[in-house]
């Protein structure tokens, strides 16, 4: 079957499936060790890049949808997952398929609401959906240079700009670090987010202040230096910030 | 022509002109001199409590739409209004209308899209719809008590919880001081959002790290105490960081 006649398939599957005008999407960063990358698909039809996503069931909560299309795509159940913007321009998704019918579902008019996820990239397997080609992980540098479909470029830019805010009062590190850790290992992480250093004593501070961090009765051994801390995370208070916000005031 | 009558007739106006499935919700916050307000509308039909809310026309921008509702209840416009949840339950307004036709426009699964916003209720003049018989101001601490439609009280709930957290890292304070004002009314301001007494010292550091404000070589006059410093917002600063947030890092 070529691409066309799957796309025309699918189309009258989602009329039967979907709400209509309402599509999720989603923009999942992965961490390992100092570097950052974000996933993606590419499509059989166009060889346009996109984001993970999809359409919510007539009967199914959003949340609900979003979960499964992150599962559809890599595998992994029970990652973190926030809203972070609503794309609503009606021109967003115009120009897409233009030589395929009006009718055709990915034609209509999609609000788009946003979700992005932070992982460890070594955790995930990468699932392409039946019209795409590739589903893989990509250095974040590299975006840059991509053709990237309708405003996912945009999407992108705006779900790294509200997890970077978030960070502020929203832990990072659970999933994405080894149960025992540094300081260092976690500032590295931060830095690594933030696309910036750290000065480290207002680091370990504003740490200290979230309350997050347990310190451990262990070093690590086998560096040069003189072996550092380790630490894990405090279960309870990372779950309650990230579900309330740190408390700053 | 009788409520029921009126429902119906704007049900098939609204199968015309907007978007099936999708709501916009706006939680506004009312203050002024120390005291929080909630815009709310009463239901002629039945009486109940709602948020201004209203639906996407089928080509205008869901950023246009909510600022539309906003000024049909408020008479106000360039209000900053933010983005703040979806709100996707199948379920959460299933029991509405249970006496009218399940073609009913209203009837409908609904996913809504929740905004706030935070302005000086002197300045609003509220304009209730055609299916509301009043639109007014209610104080917070009454909300409780009232008679509240679907999952509004949770919509609200969950703004007031967005807007705090988001108060670390983003200014208040424009459009609702007078030009001019003192640090005390600023912390007031803070502390009437947040429920709670502050620090007078930390507030000060964490303002004066924000960088927006201005000291004036002006003195309020006129009070029992030593004259307290005039401030004035640094308008580039204070925009800048709505926009993307304090860079706290």
């Amino acid at each position: 079957m070529d691409f066309r006649t799957q796309i025309i398939n699918a189309s009258a599957e989602s009329y039967e499936k979907f709400l209509p005008h309402i599509s999720v999407d989603t923009v999942i960063f992965g961490f390992n060790q100092g570097t950052l990358k974000i996933l993606l698909l590419k499509m059989n039809y166009n060889k346009e890049w996109f984001l993970p996503g999809g359409y919510v069931g007539k009967n199914e909560d959003t949340d609900e949808a979003v979960k499964r299309v992150l599962y559809e795509r890599s595998g992994v159940k029970d990652i973190f997952l926030e809203e972070f913007a609503v794309f609503g321009n009606p021109q967003r998704n115009q120009q897409s398929f233009a030589d395929f019918p009006d009718t055709l579902w990915n034609k209509q008019r999609f609000i788009s609401i946003g979700y992005y996820a932070l992982v460890n990239y070594t955790y995930v397997i990468p699932q392409p959906d039946a019209l795409s080609e590739t589903c893989q992980w990509v250095d974040f540098k590299e975006v840059a240079s991509l053709a990237i479909t309708m405003d996912h470029r945009n999407i992108i830019d705006r779900a790294l700009q509200v997890l970077r805010e978030r960070l502020s009062y929203k832990p990072i590190g659970y999933n994405l670090l080894p149960d025992k850790f540094t300081l260092p290992d976690l500032q590295r992480l931060y830095e690594t987010v933030l696309g910036k250093k750290l000065n480290r004593g207002n680091f370990y501070r504003k740490m200290k202040n979230m309350a997050i961090l347990e310190k451990l009765d262990e070093q690590r051994k086998g560096g040069a230096h003189k072996a550092p801390d380790l630490y894990k995370f405090n279960q309870d208070i990372y779950n309650s910030i990230l579900k309330e916000g740190a408390n700053t005031w």
